[in-house]
């Protein structure tokens, strides 16, 4: 079985909230097809990012809870590793 | 017909790319679905996050060059709520 | 005398708020200095964020306003560069 | 004495970076001030918000490695406080 990490517990939370975020981009595809106002289709883009950012603070808080939590608990050299690996992942959702 | 609006020259290049971050977001099921390390999905995230980004940039671009810019070159008072208009529309980007 | 651009109407209300967000960096250094506790350095630099975003939204707005705008008015072909100058420089926006 | 926190070693830097910016507002200053064509200043905008974010992600890998580090390793029910927290400081920066 494959190794499960941070986000395991709230799984199927995350994919009902991929699976909206994939429903929204659908519908940017609807808005641009019936040629919808250009202001109207970034409104909903700036909805679709919402979500994701919403997403990806969830899986940065379940990592931080589990996977350098344990890093640090076990007390090994691990831990610098992993606080440098998310840190180096919020410094990419924050360029984004 | 539809009125059409700046990206309407554009619209199947917007309609592609709209297609590919959809299966962007469906890859990021599959990751979660497959208990991916959180790190790889958020490094995914951030890759949604810059392709929506992307598609955001192009509708102002075509917004300003079309829309703006017919509402100026038509001298009438829709100007200035155009330019407001698209102002707000960049600053709700700029806060996602 | 130099050119004027689009937010000369607006430029003492822009030297205030710059003024400001000089005196909030200061204010950073001081809680640093004083060894303040991380998280509240870190919902200061998110609020010289905002400030600075407020500003560059501002200023988008009154060079569309202007700058874009005479571009568009005068009819030449000026309009299409000035429109991808400043898409592009919404684009830096977005990615910091 | 003020007790310390995850940046206390790096806080020189801190300061140096901080100073940077700081001279970097009163640029902003200085460019409007003499009337600086506005895609200019918003270039510069763009550059102290790329600054502050580098800041903004050294404070979040020092309190990671540290504060809640320490936390984490005292093995109380503290971590938990401590990961919210950080994601929620984490959640703001992205906002801005």
């Amino acid at each position: 079985m494959a190794e499960t990490h941070g986000y395991h517990d709230n799984k199927a939370a995350y994919l009902a909230r991929l699976r909206r975020i994939e429903g929204q981009v659908r519908g940017l595809q609807r808005l641009v097809d019936e040629d919808t106002y250009c202001i109207d289709i970034l409104t909903q883009v700036s909805a679709v990012n919402k979500a994701l950012q919403g997403v990806a603070v969830g899986l940065v808080q379940d990592h931080l809870g589990h996977c350098v939590r344990d890093a640090v608990a076990s007390g090994g050299t691990e831990a610098d590793a992993k606080v440098a690996e998310a840190s180096a992942a919020i410094a990419r959702l924050l360029r984004t």
